[in-house]
């Protein structure tokens, strides 16, 4: 497991996100077993909030949703790419449609499609 | 830090390399300061390899050195994505275009490029 990450007892692989059509990187997170599982199962992006610590339902409170179209596991099975429909146009909780919507630089190039504060009220920070 | 590692006292991001002509999603692996700092300073990627513990200039043994050609942040900033030109067309020591050259299946769907045997010889399971 070279890219996995242990953390509190919990083995998590990383997940990037990637929009089927466009091939724009949307996000990176991470999953557990019981993410990895359902997401399988379910069809929709399920992942591990390392911040929250608990399984999170990409979309659950935004309502965008990540629909799963094609999923795949690199050479050392620790990381996964899921190409999935962004339900919604904007993967990032800052409200653009990719999370990568800055240069290293800091310039920001990226789409905004939302306000977060309208999005998500006060939680919006989260 | 949410995607942010830190292993052994150091503190790691991970970062997705994407071919910034296709759009493919090549790999996924970590960088240290010291990685980050290299990457922007010389134009090619540099990561943390997690199970050598070590410094790591992609393609120092293959020769399938990435020539950065933009370079993000993520809102986090604990992810980078990086748009590369993958010399020699493979950014996988299994010798396959991708890292992600299996569906979660099992099923192979990537194409080889090379095989590893005859690019890294003995070395070639590192």
């Amino acid at each position: 497991m070279e890219a996995g990450v242990e953390e509190g007892g919990k083995k998590l692989i990383a997940a990037i996100a990637q929009d089927y059509e466009t091939g724009e990187v949307l996000m990176l997170a991470y999953m557990d077993e019981e993410a990895l599982r359902l997401s399988r199962q379910t069809g929709k992006a399920h992942y591990w909030s390392r911040s929250r610590k608990k399984l999170w339902r990409k979309g659950e409170i935004s309502g965008n949703e990540q629909i799963i179209k094609d999923f795949f596991i690199d050479c050392d099975e620790d990381a996964v790419l899921l190409k999935v429909k962004q339900i919604g146009g904007a993967a990032c909780h800052m409200g653009y449609r990719s999370c990568f919507y800055r240069k290293i630089n800091g310039e920001i190039v990226g789409e905004k499609i939302f306000e977060p504060e309208e999005k998500y009220g006060k939680e919006w920070e989260k």
